[in-house]
């Protein structure tokens, strides 16, 4: 078989023709209804995870909609967490239970991007003390072992249920308002507010490193897992020009957070 | 403290001082002598993962030697695991255990990529086999359930110890040249190298999907772990311009592997 022979591949068409049409004397508009007959086989697990949807056109051609309409229905199931779209390359089912961590090429946190998607995210701060900084973090901050440091205890949570737990670390923050920070909750915006005004030193990269480990059972008892279970493991290390700043090691359960990223050929 | 009245800090100047100075009578070379300064805290522990090493500049007026002689020290290190390299951002002592991936934002292989930073890389093909689509591999290659696809199992080892096992699904490989593939090993260029001169359907676009999972006896076995051990789960779906053409699981060992990025705040 070659190319130029192939006949046009219509895989997606087995998952329209199992879509029923529209109600056209319906009480539910238009949007509502596509967005309950696309989120009914998901749900179903009839499309798992990582299905390749019909695009807007198709959909669009096949409902007898606008592209409007359309767009108002995959945004919705974007915002609740039944699809991720990434323009120009298609759009995927998302398992339910998973949140897809699908964050820019710059330093951006993680709830503020589910935040701006439409998510329902709550950040909560858990602590803020001063403690000595071991061997990782005084290496990580550019400090001798045991300096002073300030650490910030954190855990987020999406639709209610706990998705990760954080340790954030900083030099020289006697000046850090805690209550300030435990207001506002968003912790890496917050900090560099803080970092910008007060030092008028803006962080300016970070180096981030992903692997996977194993609950302990304090943290399993707040991401209300069993011990044992897996989650990715983050170290975030964000500088300014001169010197590192923050240091963050933040735990996610595996069963709901994966990291997303589309890559050229 | 304002930052205008702030001291430089020379946080890299008690790294440097527990160096001992070059031998100008010894036999080795100095590139080699100053590599050998460098790995020694290294290996001792005393400068643990992540730490910030001085810079080319400062190492060269340290040690008063040329910035030729410091690069060729720096890049033995980072062939050896010992460092990670980041222009402009700075070298970070990475644990001689541990092998970063850090990879461009394109589709490329880790053993490639690790290849080209001179790491000693074996890549193992296991098998190669038509099997029935299970409903993941089906969803995600736009098939129908139990369509026959082509499977590659996969073998990758660093400095001869086992890092990742992997699962790779084609779509209409029944051209596929399985002795061809197994004697090339580097898996994904093999494939994108097939598909380019059979098909002329060249990879367009990738999403790569990353969590956490255990290892399950068969997995833990490959891999040289207990079972229950924490794994690096990465989900490869690469597409042509018409449709998705490769499906690729692997399993990472969690302390061999970790995926580096580097970004701008």
């Amino acid at each position: 078989m070659t190319n130029t022979e192939a006949p046009p591949r219509t895989p997606l068409r087995a998952l329209l023709e199992a879509l029923p049409g529209l109600d056209r004397n319906g009480d539910l508009p238009y949007y509502a209804q596509i967005k309950e007959r696309l989120r009914a086989p998901i749900q179903a697990g009839r499309w798992p995870e990582g299905t390749l949807l019909p695009t807007e056109a198709q959909l669009q051609v096949y409902f007898g909609v606008s592209r409007t309409t359309v767009r108002q229905a995959l945004a919705d199931l974007e915002a609740e967490g039944y699809i991720v779209r990434h323009p120009g390359r298609g759009t995927f089912v998302a398992s339910p239970q998973r949140v897809a961590d699908r964050r820019p090429r710059r330093l951006v946190g993680f709830l503020e991007t589910l935040r701006a998607r439409g998510v329902d995210v709550q950040s909560e701060v858990r602590g803020v003390r001063t403690v000595r900084a071991s061997s990782r973090v005084a290496a990580s901050l550019a400090l001798p072992l045991g300096s002073p440091v300030t650490e910030i205890r954190h855990r987020s949570l999406v639709h209610g249920q706990p998705i990760a737990v954080s340790r954030t670390y900083l030099v020289c923050a006697g000046d850090l308002d805690a209550e300030d920070i435990r207001r506002k909750g968003a912790l890496l915006t917050s900090l560099r507010e803080h970092w910008d005004r007060v030092h008028r030193e803006p962080f300016r990269h970070a180096r981030r490193v992903t692997t996977a480990t194993l609950a302990r059972p304090e943290e399993a008892q707040l991401l209300q897992v069993d011990p044992g279970s897996a989650l990715v493991l983050v170290r975030l290390h964000v500088n300014s020009d001169r010197r590192p700043v923050v240091y963050l090691q933040a735990l996610y359960r595996a069963d709901r957070y994966e990291y997303e990223e589309f890559l050229e050929a």
